[in-house]
């Protein structure tokens, strides 16, 4: 059994629509951010960065999205979420989970976490600013350079496009238009019609 | 063949060391910064992102240093540099050099990079004055959540070492003593014992 502390709208959307494809037996616990519950002791046993996706399993407990969307895939091969047999096609696969991290959801939290790097409000607030803009460069740059289509690695489904998809549901409140982004428009519409993925938005709502 | 695209003193560091690990039949190409190489059109087309490290192989070109890590390691297998038959032990692993990757490594941009995320100086300099407290505080995370002993993942080298190496070289420069930082002045220490560290840094220095 695996267990997932999740926060709805965040990051770990894209690891809970993971578990889902890949059928596995797993739970989900809620972290409430509103109650600032990640910063409690009871979370911060679980992932002592106060961060979600955590993810509890037999082993122990992993943290961070592209750790744990390829662990996922490599416990289910059957369901064939990562090109897991060919090392440069995973390398591939996780070259863009990675700039995913490590750019994407970093140009994003600029906007709701500056205060991680700088501390007077006219500073958190230029960061605000220039985020509409950061995003946009972003999405166009996997449009045009990662992006194959129709899914992200090509014909094949992997777990970047959850992950892709996961980071695409913030452009609007970044100030990003997505009509600007038509090939990130349609991936997501795609992604929409998966009963994974419904089945993962309606539980984020409930 | 490889062919590692390279900066010395930046995180490429961490794939140089890796590729002299594992013993591969590879050559380096240097970016000069100082000229901004990294943004004429000879590297934009190895590399849109305008970033190093990139690694050219025979079936395409691989970025972002997690990714390029563990493909190494999968390549070279007898080397020994990850775990990597075992799923959990992979994603841990992964989950420390993605946490390097979009946590420490950010935390250290803000210094020379603030531009990436607001564009008035007051912001910029505000960034900078944030990067010690940031940088002491992930790696004060580091030997307290994750490093095991006498390496990152404990008895064994694995490709987490370099990179936690090459993050630990900035510490300096961002304004944190490593003598705070016991642990990781221990592991520098070992690491400037092996030759393929020494070696690398012998022809960053040249």
């Amino acid at each position: 059994m695996l267990t997932l502390y999740y926060t709805s709208g965040t990051c770990a959307r894209a690891s809970h629509i993971t578990l889902e494809e890949a059928g596995a037996d797993y739970e989900t616990v809620r972290v409430n951010f509103a109650t600032n519950d990640q910063n409690k002791p009871e979370f911060l046993a679980i992932n002592p960065k106060g961060r979600v996706p955590a993810l509890v399993t037999d082993r122990g407990i992993l943290t961070e999205t592209p750790a744990i969307l390829l662990y996922i895939a490599q416990c289910f091969p059957d369901a064939g979420l990562a090109p897991v047999e060919d090392h440069f096609a995973t390398a591939e696969l996780q070259s863009i989970n990675s700039y995913l991290c490590s750019t994407v959801h970093v140009f994003h939290a600029h906007r709701p976490r500056g205060s991680r790097w700088a501390d007077d409000e006219a500073s958190i607030d230029a960061m605000k600013k220039k985020v509409p803009e950061n995003m946009l460069n972003a999405f166009q740059h996997i449009e045009k350079n990662m992006f194959k289509g129709p899914w992200v690695m090509g014909d094949t489904y992997t777990v970047a496009d959850p992950y892709l998809f996961t980071l695409s549901c913030w452009l609007k409140g970044d100030g990003v238009n997505i009509d600007d982004l038509p090939t990130i428009a349609e991936h997501r519409e795609r992604m929409l019609e998966r009963p994974a993925v419904q089945k993962v938005l309606a539980v984020e709502e409930a």
